[in-house]
């Protein structure tokens, strides 16, 4: 029997031992996609506690809360700090074999140095040491960055944003790069007129240049566009349940001029003004050598009281049953058609498409880059075990796993980072078994070179990060 | 190498064994969802031999007759009791690695303590061993449910059901508690005019009430719901290819009123109607403080010969592929919204959307009720080890495990309880094997203690059986 | 840890070794269903290179290569030959974990009993060695195939085809019996006037008729029918995304009499003509007593820029995720309604619809031929181990693995009839490893049997070759 979480944690065979020990623990972190706040690298922030780390904002952890009957108050309410963390104390021990189970004591022990399984009766003690910890000098956000050797990370930025935060870490010490990326979310939202109209004024602002048509918004995002290049940015980001069709291409200018005189659009109208607006931006992505990502699948806000008390990202988006190949298919081709597609990184919500995605990835590959084009790791719901391996296995099968650029938090949490470690030693014990298994021939240093190259390498040399 | 069917049969470490035999093996049954006849547990009904209480109800045995070649006058039609079960006897062998093999033989050793493998050369033996079975006044209906620590269970029932084999078996002395469950498919089926005014007869009839519109019916089945509720029902089901939408909200009772009137509705006006009256009746479930379940995912009589000679529920039901997230989204919301929605248990057929079902459960957690929305477990053609091991997984990854309200035998048939024995066996294999490989600590005494929640504690909770 | 592709190979309990050893090696093949050229079994077409043999056509090697960022030009350009081995001699050590890296080794060590590695470091003298072995007389295609011990296979043939390398190969002394199977997807293609018309032309021309309505093409079509019998022909095979729907069957001769005045058709025409042929040409194959492939799922040519470039088939397919099962139960019901579905065999490429497809199959077991129904062997991308696993698994939960016909190549290479050892090994590995955990009795005669069925018996069986 094994030791729970002990050295050889989710290594099964000796050479699953070899490749973690010896290759991947070694490697930087370049964590590429992240929703961290800049603010909080930027001042150094330090958490008053470890609810404040921890709780504040993890919907992960929410939805476990209001499964087990916790209350809302002690979930995003105005119960007391301490409180909240015995009530995700008493939770804790119920999450076995959900991803948090292994998240939290995988946390307390890397930033903490604490073994304890937490529980009612670890509970303050477990406050007490971390929120000492959380004084030290060294354990501000920025400290907390570099105690994880992460080399590199890229925010989740509004193309409005004046990336203050991010010009003041690159004016600092900081030994970790900091690198927004480019996410037009908001900019590609049609359903309230009121929405649109704030967010036009906002761009117009930001941009220096007033928008009269559907040429000037293209030429005010793209405006920023350059400005988040100026700022090191080579990445993009976007978020659909499936992406959107160019359905009637002509009349995107008028459907345009409809949203501009604060109109509605039928959603056909808008799915195709979402289409051509996101294909345009998508040619600029590949005119400046960018990557660009495409997360896909999920169905967000489905709970009308929660979404009515709390807003949106609060725990109540889930995975949709989208069809995704007719669309995703010719997307593609029409910007590889004219040899205007980016290097991609797609990202599927609902496993059931991970083999779909996996194969379509592979009809766009020219060439000319290797992995151009990308089945991205387990996102959301999917960044666990099961759904690392998943993930790491339809990728194996479908295309080239030795081509992967590896993994990511996708987090808001600045305690996440050891979901790198996590997904290093899931990596290393598949490849391990299959040498165990006599699948693969004992080669370590070769299979080695390939684990860190999906550690790091390929990440590395697949962005034009400067 | 392990024993066919041993004592720890299923249970590949010494956790799991330790899990099994000291903490799950104990627990009583609660069996909260079954297809059992009330009339042949009130009458304590002794089957004349195993034909009868194996092969005349069992569509999953059918299927597998036909498509190794077996005659269907061997099936359903009018062969010899005894030559019927021969050919059975043929078949069984090459059923390996299908669920009706384990089925089979644990349901000889478990009920007539016969450990032959089923085959030509065994069956007469078998044949003749089980008739004598149960000629014995304790292998009745009854017996057979004493016999496996049975403390309740639930049929499923039609709103005009008249309960009297409810009262007659709660007159009686059966220590197992077997109570009605409300299921009004029926009287959400409005394919035929015929079927249609035949239902409303019996409706109308039972309830002693006219039905002249809309507001009528649904008063006619409240009334119903009280009736099942004084019997002790606490608990209703329904099922569905996928869930109904309400497209028209506004003119359902126009097309209750054609109805009526003897006409055909058109498909959309046909679903907004169920969507309508399934909204009220989940409202009238809530109010009662009722489960709800919600079966959905199957495509039924896929065989117009076979239909038209057999009818329906004999053996050509399967898989269907309809898109649930949104549909599902919008109706547990509604309810929610006005906070109407009961407990509910989500039922899928088709596997690949396991995680969906799951993710989908979460969003409607409103930390009032300890696993309050429920992914059930695996249903039908899933109610088997890769079936079950496939739900507890994607629960435990998507939601918590621990609060599960575990299995069910969904069954025709009296000799089918084994199947909680099952489900329990994967269950702690499934826990023994993350203790075993260090993915959780061994800590015995509490991993036992969710094991008997998940196998007892949790569905005697949840449910509000008085 | 067990060597590399050692005997054992696949084989992870002494049962799997047991049965792999004593019962599936010894096994003939039937391979019924691959893309072979016929040509090359007439003439005994002799391969100058290992180039020729594995990279000409090879599709799946073509998609390695380019997602390793290989220029098309040692893919389907005008790269010397040996270049061009050298180019995929760097690529197969990044196939890790891709069958293909499977598939590289077996080939080498079965066909050339080359035991290296294929990489940049032994690719000349791998390349030296195949070429010299391919100048024996034993190793032209028809050595080949008798090599590998294949008794029978089955070529995919399209109705205009006049079937003379058949003819000749019939003729010669060949111990490999070669049939034709029909396969009438352009038949039924309808996309461009141009393209039927040119295709019409050609079956004219060979069925010696002229073609004026629908029925004198479905009589055109018949008599291809009865010619491919005369040659032994009794199993027919075609492709679609999902199978086509009979939404207006009044009208599909006047869509016929549009198409052969050169008019279009509007997809729903289109669908509704090819739905109506299908049916009629299935009703055909019964008739004769053939059995009948559904090859379903995928969504070919998803990259126009290679389209133009290269053609169809060059690596720019993928799977789609269509929805099946409404479609696939109507059309298999309509065929059983009359008595007229042959037996058929269900192939899918999206394993998310695996089980969906093995559910769907038991629908139409009729008990009058066992197995009559087939939930076909992973396809395409799914022709690998876990894939393989994932088909196998499937039909054991939902149907009858014993009654299975097992393996196919589906391939369009000479050298890749050791993936027959490879589905055997899995096999056996599955079966062995149920009898190891104690989930089967350890009876391997009986098992053995079983395993001989699937690899060779079944097959022999269900097909009606004569």
């Amino acid at each position: 029997m094994k030791q729970f979480l002990g050295d050889d944690f989710l290594l099964n065979s000796k050479v699953a031992e070899e490749l973690y020990h010896d290759f991947a623990k070694q490697m930087p972190i370049i964590d590429y996609h992240n929703h961290l706040p800049p603010e909080d690298i930027a001042n150094d922030r330090h958490f008053t506690d470890i609810t404040a780390a921890w709780l504040a904002g993890d919907h992960y952890k929410w939805r476990a809360m209001r499964a087990f009957g916790v209350d809302e108050s002690y979930i995003t309410g105005d119960q007391p700090s301490q409180l909240k963390f015995q009530k995700w104390s008493e939770v804790v021990p119920y999450t076995i074999r959900n991803p948090l189970y292994h998240w939290t004591h995988l946390e307390l022990r890397r930033y903490f140095n604490i073994n304890d399984i937490l529980s009612p009766d670890t509970a303050d003690s477990i406050y007490n040491q971390t929120k000492e910890a959380f004084s030290d000098k060294d354990k501000g956000c920025q400290g907390l960055l570099e105690m994880m050797n992460v080399e590199l990370l890229c925010t989740t930025d509004d193309p409005t944003d004046d990336l203050r935060y991010h010009q003041q870490i690159a004016a600092s010490n900081l030994r970790v790069k900091v690198l927004p990326t480019f996410r037009p979310d908001k900019a590609l939202t049609f359903e309230s007129a009121k929405a649109f109209k704030e967010y036009l004024h906002k761009l117009e602002a930001i941009a220096g240049q007033k928008v009269s048509n559907i040429e000037d918004y293209l030429s005010a995002l793209e405006s920023r566009i350059d400005f988040f290049h100026a700022h090191g940015c080579r990445l993009s980001d976007v978020s659909f349940g499936s992406l959107p069709q160019l359905l009637d291409s002509q009349k995107v200018d008028k459907h345009f001029e409809v949203l501009l005189a604060g109109g509605k659009l039928e959603p056909i109208e808008m799915e195709s003004l979402q289409a051509y607006l996101l294909l345009e931006l998508c040619k600029m992505y590949h005119a400046r050598g960018w990557a660009q990502q495409f997360h896909l699948g999920v169905l967000r806000n489905n709970n009308e009281r929660a979404f009515r008390e709390l807003g949106p990202d609060t725990g109540f988006d889930s995975m949709g049953d989208f069809s995704h190949a007719i669309t995703l298919s010719r997307f593609l081709s029409r910007l590889d058609n004219t040899d205007q597609l980016a290097r991609t990184i797609l990202y599927n919500l609902n496993p059931r498409d991970n083999d779909l995605f996996a194969t379509m990835a592979g009809n766009y590959q020219d060439g000319k880059i290797r992995g151009k084009i990308q089945f991205g790791t387990g996102w959301w719901f999917l960044d666990q075990k099961m759904g690392m391996e998943a993930q790491i296995n339809s990728l194996s099968n479908m295309g080239l796993l030795s081509c992967f650029v590896g993994m990511l938090t996708d987090s808001r949490s600045f305690l996440s980072f050891p979901r790198h470690e996590y997904f290093r030693r899931v990596l290393c014990n598949l490849i391990g078994q299959d040498v165990h298994n006599g699948e693969l021939p004992h080669d370590a240093p070769f299979l080695g070179t390939i684990v860190k190259d999906i550690c790091y390498h390929n990440a590395k040399n697949y962005f034009q990060f400067e």
